[in-house]
């Protein structure tokens, strides 16, 4: 059993948060600076975008749990400390005033970056906040986090559940940050995991990799890979279970209740895409394969055509068949159905490759809600695939018309 | 030499055309048929897109062209015939009316549809506009059916070149529709191509098959590859040159020419691309092979970042590093130099990697022009492509809100 629980990386025990503003945002209505912080050394494992133009914080965290140990992340928005110069130096300093304040090893901290490339991270306001941001850590303080890692995300996104490894009751909370720049490739945005659960740090990584393909790399918001995705986890013990070190029963209820953060995760990442008024889900069955599945639902789900057509609530399933058609998948064209669900209900709009009559009124009204599922049935296999995405709308083009300033 | 001269389609020797509107639209303002006729059957070659999911029109042309042989194009816009349970007896049909009244061949007839996918073509007003159609055909009609091809375009877009092969002066013209759905891969969107050299169907598919390489398929609107995507070309001899049928230096001459027009027409189809206010083009140099200079291009030109960054004229080059970054070529991210130039001039964004100290006053007013040029060095090889697209906009959103009423 899973079970939703209020809060997000500090409900796990033995984990304290804050998110404060230091100065690195003009904006000081904004947070900007986030710590979380293990009680003791955890466990931890990690993944990377695969973009080759890489924030500098990417490289200190991947050499900083080498070992798989962590104790402390450490975000910064308002500036992605990525194509500069001296990015590893910055990078290496935001761990070092960590650790300092916190008594620890530089080398057990997470560090991580968002908001514009290639200006220069100042690291005078990171230094001058430190004290405040460490006195303010507290078991409440995850909410703070979440804040503080927000770049153009509407709404902070943080989630709990509670589950039982042997008889231990281990909880799981993550926060995450959207909301543009969203289209992970073998990696993600910017999201932080804490886990009370034992595990370790071999099984927590293939956990944590494993999960990530059917989540964070299923979702995109506009189709641009960023260059500081990573999602990371810590798994500290305080739970008291027997430590998971195999594959097994354990692992797969582990498993379970990281899967049910990160989709819901990735559901607030998508639903609260730049300039988003809708989520939208493709959910593809009966394709040949696992991997045909999943381009196919990734394809309508990246489509500008559909995301438009969504925007304006217009059942143009043209544009869903149009985007299964060019997505490189090995699908028969003439055995696809579509349909468009929402909560008012569910209507379908295409049988065998070609068009159905359909009310347009009742088709409006789905489409009008704020979440819609494109149905995609390949009627060809036994595989399924969810992909999440957002529509395109007049504010996406207003919020990255003038992003910089 | 290749000199530009005015007109398109009708601009050879031995071509007579005319659109008209007969009644596929609802909106009696644009025209919808169009019609392009040889006065002999001449050589003919195309090339369609890759899009699974293709329209009926598509089939049906390839079959007809299979001898290398037509004599006439036609094409309705307002529907794209595609998804339609009755979609090749449609298009046959069309073929058959068109083949009837001018009495030729069905055989040697192109057709092609472009609109709304998945909605029945009624061929009566087809039929019923034939005579119109036959009795305004004409050697000045060209322009007609460039407007009648029009879908979401703003603009007729047609062009024409005069050439020497041999002594003997030849023209080439054409004409294109854009302008969303744009992606066009291994094909492109609908243009349709006339030439009055003579040259073997064999080598005209071989310079078209070449040419599109380069040109429409760097073009991109949307991301969207159409499902209706062709181009086609008929080359009726009427210009007296010696038959081209093998590489050399009239072949070189003949692909200059045809160069000059498929360059000209993907401008135009960039720049007309849907809610577009400015002509993006990305100029890559310094690759290491010819296929990591294409893919760096259109990885640039396809980001909703970077179109949205220079809708609002904003010099975010982080937004170009990063699409280079996930285009999966092989590139030295530490040598990348970034320009932006206008006719306002040249500004230098991005040096090794990292950002560059430069008034944004001057990026401003260059980036406010109507045709903007990225120009990348990747600093690490010889070779260089170019990809035309356009800016992301307010409009593309709307325009596509509700495209089908």
């Amino acid at each position: 059993m899973i079970e939703l629980i209020s809060g997000g990386v500090t409900a796990p025990r033995g984990f304290r948060a804050n998110g404060i503003y230091c100065g690195i945002r003009k904006n000081k209505v904004k947070k900007d600076l986030a710590l979380i912080v293990s009680d003791t050394v955890a466990n931890a494992a990690a993944v990377y975008t695969t973009n080759l133009v890489k924030g500098a914080p990417l490289t200190v965290t991947k050499a900083n749990i080498a070992d798989g140990k962590a104790q402390a992340m450490i975000c910064n928005s308002g500036n992605a400390n990525t194509c500069n110069a001296n990015g590893i130096e910055i990078a290496e300093g935001m761990c070092e005033l960590t650790a300092k304040a916190l008594g620890i090893s530089p080398k057990d901290v997470i560090v991580a970056s968002t908001g514009v490339i290639g200006q220069p991270l100042d690291i005078t306001p990171i230094a001058e906040g430190m004290d405040a941001l460490i006195s303010g850590l507290s078991s409440e303080g995850g909410v703070n986090a979440a804040e503080a890692i927000m770049t153009t995300d509407t709404k902070k996104k943080e989630i709990a559940v509670r589950f039982e490894i042997g008889g231990k009751v281990c909880t799981l909370g993550g926060i995450a940050k959207g909301s543009g720049m969203i289209h992970p490739n073998m990696a993600t945005m910017l999201v932080f995991l804490t886990t009370d659960c034992a595990i370790s740090a071999e099984m927590l990584q293939k956990a944590l990799s494993g999960d990530i393909k059917n989540t964070f790399n299923m979702t995109s918001v506009d189709g641009d890979t960023s260059t500081n995705d990573m999602v990371s986890i810590m798994a500290n013990g305080a739970a008291g279970n027997e430590k998971i070190t195999a594959f097994g029963e354990d692992f797969t209820v582990f498993m379970k209740a990281l899967n049910t953060v990160t989709v819901q995760l990735c559901r607030e990442i998508a639903g609260d895409g730049e300039g988003a008024t809708k989520l939208l889900e493709c959910v593809v069955d009966g394709a040949k394969t696992d991997a045909i599945a999943k381009t196919v639902a990734k394809s309508v789900i990246c489509s500008s055509l559909t995301k438009a057509a969504m925007f304006g609530a217009d059942a143009n399933w043209g544009r869903v068949l149009c985007a299964i058609g060019y997505s490189g998948a090995d699908v028969d064209v003439n055995k696809i159905d579509v349909s468009f669900r929402s909560a008012k209900g569910e209507i379908a709009v295409c049988k065998n490759g070609a068009g159905v009559d359909f009310s347009e009124e009742i088709a409006k009204e789905i489409l009008l809600q704020k979440e819609i599922s494109i149905l995609v049935s390949l009627n060809d296999g036994a595989f399924g695939a969810t992909a999440w995405g957002c529509d395109l709308t007049y504010d996406y083009v207003k919020i990255n018309g003038d992003y910089r300033t």
